[in-house]
């Protein structure tokens, strides 16, 4: 039998390595009115060849909704809807860059997207990141070397909000700061903000897209968080000049937009109301997993073990003591019956060993709990 | 308002520049009734990270359609789901190539495929064709004058089946030749093979890639003809050496896929039959509308115009008089109500400049028999 869903189940296994929601999570009956409406509504223009932009329906829906959870709306000319995150940094990267274009990426940062970028002919460099996000001194003296060499920044790909995999926000001032660096020495951020809807405390902070000079950030957004990954849908926000480029590429103009049936599908979602009960629920039901995963790791993990817990997203990173290497210690972690991405994955370079990301999305409350235990477990046994 | 579709209807012109679908001729109903049951059959699964090549359903009636309209049918291993045939040609340009890298692509072609091969770093080189299609002599002589500069080419990007824009099907025999030079010369065709379930006479034939030694060929294939434009869902086949390569690119795998929703729909459309009963119902349409528009350029168009009347597809090529420029006609044309693409727009260089593309598959018969009418009717004015 050929798979149908990309996770695979190991049994006896808690795998926190997977960042999945939870199947149960995912708004099925929501999706099933929405694609009736959609037909009902739109008939056969909800499957001809769409407006390069995306449907009207959704990029005027995604301008109100940014004016309720970001600190600056967009203009529909701002907006383009893609076949989801991972698409829109190809995308980018596809017409954005030059062969051997200097790319930026702050370290540790979400492994796939580097994959994404390591697959164009770029030459990345590693800004490092602390407690409180990207560096932006170490930032400022790497442009200086670059510069040294010659060499410019083309773009900087970063997590500012609930950061994949240290779930880390990026300090006001530092979005400030970054924004006006960018501007100065001419390199675009790209700014991956697709946890914005998961905040657990407090509303998320403004995207670096929302205080930055026009045209200095491309900021890119999906549902796959606040909706459901499998519909390959998200959207970016950035100068309108911009917007026209994309358009203008051959696979938008070739395929009538990326994704126009899905799109006007969840336009219905969201004017039903589903999109917003639906991130209601989501809060609600990862805030409970975030605090029972933090509570056992405090009851379960030894000492010299540090942790911050994140104010959304889906992700807790760890620090293990020094010495501990988290890659070393996978295979006895599988053994009691837990797993985990080991932090080396996340960085470019210069990897700190000793770290690991903890996905709570997968699991219920007891279940996380339960791999906590196990995890303490495994580092008890190596002591 | 913004637009929801691509196409722009220009009031009192019949433009038969456009290559899309009749709007009603998209299978609503099917759709629904399709989306519906993915929901109620796969439930959440249908809405999560998919399986990377795609869901195994829609894989495995792809391998099974394929042994009845094609010469050979795949393995499972050598099929990807992609979100249509650009986004196909667009991961293949930057999976596969280095920048610099030389790609032929026949002469003329696809306008909107040599916009996507252009958002890359790639040396194209137009190789020319004739009544038969591509031309296997004179691709025989460039790849020695290439040689002779010490180059090499990496893909050839062809339409050998019911072209766009000019109609033709390239011979069994040069089809064979073809297979044999790329396998030779260790360069990938690339074969556009979207309007091969669109036969309206005889069924298609075999396609390169079913008669061509193991990794010489990737076809390009989609439901945007077959079924509908805005689901943007195709698949390509290929040897799984080179599935496996696209399958682990960070697109694919930070996706989960490229959109599993809308292929699991697709698997249930097709489950359903209602694959089968739209193909059966586009041919008889296309047909009647193909065999209308022959019949009325045959009527209308003063002599010393040539056109051969295309065994499937969406496009009759017209060739003017000698001497007549077609983008020189087109605002008399429009001032008459019809319009068309001038030939120019798909030669790479060298264009054929009195010639023309006319799409059939928008109008009714009785339309396309009165674009046909105006037509004629420009011409005459200049002459």
């Amino acid at each position: 039998m050929l798979p149908i869903v990309q996770l695979v189940h190991r049994p006896g296994i808690l795998d926190l390595g997977w960042g999945h929601p939870d199947p149960t999570a995912l708004p099925v009956a929501a999706l099933r009115r929405a694609t009736d409406a959609t037909l009902t509504r739109y008939g056969a223009d909800a499957l001809a060849y769409g407006a390069e932009r995306g449907p009207g329906p959704l990029i005027e829906w995604i301008c109100a909704r940014l004016a309720h959870i970001d600190a600056r709306h967009p203009d529909p000319a701002e907006v383009l809807i893609t076949s989801g995150a991972s698409q829109a940094l190809d995308l980018l990267c596809t017409l954005m860059t030059a062969p051997g274009d200097t790319v930026l990426v702050e370290s540790p940062t979400y492994h796939l997207a580097v994959r994404i970028l390591r697959d164009h002919p770029l030459h990345l460099v590693a800004v490092p990141s602390d407690a409180d996000g990207i560096d932006v001194e170490a930032l400022t003296t790497i442009l200086k070397q670059l510069a040294k060499r010659g060499r410019r920044a083309r773009m900087l790909y970063f997590v500012p909000t609930y950061h994949n995999p240290t779930g880390v926000c990026l300090s006001l001032e530092r979005r400030r700061a970054l924004a006006t660096i960018a501007a100065e020495h001419g390199f675009v951020l790209i700014e991956d903000d697709v946890y914005r809807e998961l905040s657990y405390d407090a509303p998320a902070p403004p995207s670096v897209w929302s205080i930055a000079p026009p045209g200095t950030v491309v900021r890119i957004a999906s549902f796959s968080k606040s909706l459901a990954p499998g519909l390959r849908l998200g959207y970016l926000t950035a100068d309108a000049s911009l917007t026209r480029r994309l358009i203008g590429s051959g696979v938008l103009d070739s395929g009538g937009g990326l994704n126009p049936f899905t799109a006007l599908t969840v336009a219905e979602v969201c004017a039903a109301g589903d999109f917003e009960a639906t991130v209601t629920r989501l809060r609600a039901m990862y805030r409970e997993r975030r605090d029972a995963l933090a509570q056992s790791l405090r009851m379960y993990l030894p000492p010299g073990c540090r942790f911050t817990v994140p104010g959304g997203g889906f992700f807790q990173w760890v620090e293990l003591p020094e010495g501990v290497d988290a890659a070393t210690l996978l295979p006895r972690a599988e053994q009691t019956g837990v797993s985990y991405l080991p932090g080396s994955r996340f960085y470019l370079d210069a990897a700190r060993s000793n770290t690991l990301r903890l996905s709570f999305s997968l699991y219920p409350p007891h279940q996380l709990t339960e791999a906590a235990r196990r995890l303490g477990e495994a580092l008890a046994a190596i002591r």
